[in-house]
């Protein structure tokens, strides 16, 4: 832990297990990153995938921020889970259920001999069993194609849970409390206009 | 539209309807917001709730990171939803549905005789109809929050929809192709375990 990824507020939310850590970013296909450029704050959303101890991050050649980025600029990465909202018999103890993992650290290019490899990796997590079905991608968009990966190094997970926490001066009080969970899935596919190809929707479980 | 606002990376998805600023952030209830804090970057993920033409930010005061926005460090606050998959015929050409809203400037705290006012807008925006079945705030609790306003000045908005876009000579290849849209909605309520109140769920609907 450094002085950074200590968690003031709230500690009792903080986890240090690592198993948790990776089932955030397991479940995440978004990450906010934020880095300095120019002295102002920038947050840019960014395709993500964890591939062992590192989290993949998925850009275009063709990206300011992402040169920067690839420049060894420091970042801070958060990836933020919204499962539910808490409601307490009072406005102030309502809440929300989340899961939050944020990394401190500088990404590094990932070579182009391992560029495949890990635009495979990032197709697996997100569509698993997608890429085999797809050509390979040419030299041409794997220059065009920039991946960087973010060690697992140094990190702080926030987990909040659990029935809503009201003071017992509260309980008689004459409303409905819990927790209303927010589930994520995929809708009905959606057929490309010009599909010549399957015409049976391709749909993985959503994870 | 200022130098930091301008998009430059795929300007075609660049929005400047403040209808779609607005859209995307009432369906948030989580920002992610950036600051530089001591010359590093940190993300932490704030609930928000627009309210006319600012974005309105909940936290404690006990954060450090909230003092330090009331205090007039510039931010950058990020929503980004995410709507679906793009299921192309390569994995190039694959990609995700989002609508993400930029906002910089700097953050003031909602002045205490406008706190509730503030707090209720934010429960509203949550969850339609709950303010008011509600007790009110004590004092106490007012004391504990802080409500942070950003004003929708220097925005920037992005929004990737729309069917695959293969090259032509992809069309051919034997796989589905489309969009497999992301829905997000409330799950089964999971009362209290020491719920005396009304026993009926209090589920409004998702937006």
């Amino acid at each position: 832990m450094t002085e950074r990824t200590r968690i003031r507020r709230l500690p009792e939310k903080s986890v240090e297990d690592v198993g948790v850590l990776h089932a955030i970013l397991d479940a995440a296909r978004v990450a906010h990153v934020g880095l300095v450029d120019g002295g102002t704050p920038v947050v840019v959303p960014v395709g993500c995938a964890r591939d062992g101890d590192r989290l993949l991050l998925h850009g275009s050649t063709g990206s300011r921020l992402f040169r920067g980025l690839a420049d060894g600029a420091e970042v801070c990465v958060t990836v933020t889970l919204l499962d539910g909202m808490v409601l307490a018999r009072s406005a102030f103890e309502s809440s929300m259920h989340y899961r939050c993992a944020m990394l401190f650290g500088t990404a590094t290019e990932v070579p182009r001999e391992e560029k495949a490899a890990a635009l495979r990796a990032m197709s697996e997590a997100w569509l698993p069993g997608r890429w085999d079905t797809l050509r390979p991608p040419t030299a041409k968009e794997l220059a065009a194609t920039t991946v960087l990966a973010l060690p697992l190094a140094e990190w702080s997970v926030k987990v909040s849970d659990g029935p809503p926490e009201d003071p017992p001066e509260d309980l008689d009080a004459p409303v409905w409390a819990g927790v209303l969970p927010i589930v994520t899935a995929y809708g009905d596919a959606v057929p490309a206009p010009d599909l010549r190809g399957d015409p049976k929707p391709w749909t993985p479980r959503f994870s």
